[in-house]
């Protein structure tokens, strides 16, 4: 199966008309960031953000961490902790760092915390290089 | 916050417009199962569903083991392996059992798997109980 970025990814793709359009900006050494306001379309219970969307973010923003450096690589294993309850509506700053790259891939942490600080939820994956550079479809 | 099920969840929820209103059936003494196509709209790279969305389906088949039989419970702790891409148009079956149940909560497992068989994903999660049956507000 051949990977191509036709930039209508459900997270970050500019094209997708129902997706979440988050950029994805590179910080520190090994590591991005992105923000979202979780819509209640994304809900799980009652004006409650659904616990596998906090975990998609996470694991798009994992995956982040080596495709701003020029490396396509796909989630092989993903664990996310949900701590707390995340209300639709309010502001979550995803991050995500590096932490050890091998020859079969990357193992890259990540956590999700509301503006005053609070660790809502946090994460860890292994990524499994795909071989060079997607393809970049027409912008 | 207190947990109420206004039937908009994104995964099953029957009146949201932007939701999979995916249905999920009990199967044995503590299982059940869903089938989905994973729209387009939901994919990572291009014809490729989003592994998160595969998450988010695991999820959800997870905490249903508990639902249909009345308990609401959150999920504390997802993991997931995703084992090849599955396409979008592809039918998938999810699949999830309870395992154990302890004071705490449930620990339950799951898998998606094609038409022939393939299993495509796996998980687990401990799921903790958040305290009778939610809120059902009006259908």
């Amino acid at each position: 199966m051949e990977f191509q970025d036709n930039h209508r990814c459900f997270v970050c793709g500019k094209h997708n008309p129902d997706g979440l359009h988050l950029d994805f900006e590179p910080e520190g050494a090994s590591g991005v960031r992105t923000t979202c306001v979780i819509p209640e379309r994304l809900q799980g219970f009652a004006g409650i953000a659904h616990g596998g969307i906090l975990a998609t973010i996470l694991d798009e923003c994992m995956v982040n961490t080596v495709w701003l450096r020029g490396i396509t690589a796909v989630t092989a294993r993903l664990e996310v902790r949900l701590r707390r309850p995340v209300g639709v509506g309010e502001r979550v700053t995803f991050r995500a760092e590096v932490r050890r790259e091998s020859a079969l891939g990357f193992e890259v942490t990540s956590r999700a915390a509301l503006d005053d600080g609070t660790v809502v939820a946090d994460g860890k994956a292994l990524l499994v290089k795909v071989g060079g550079k997607a393809t970049q479809l027409s912008p």
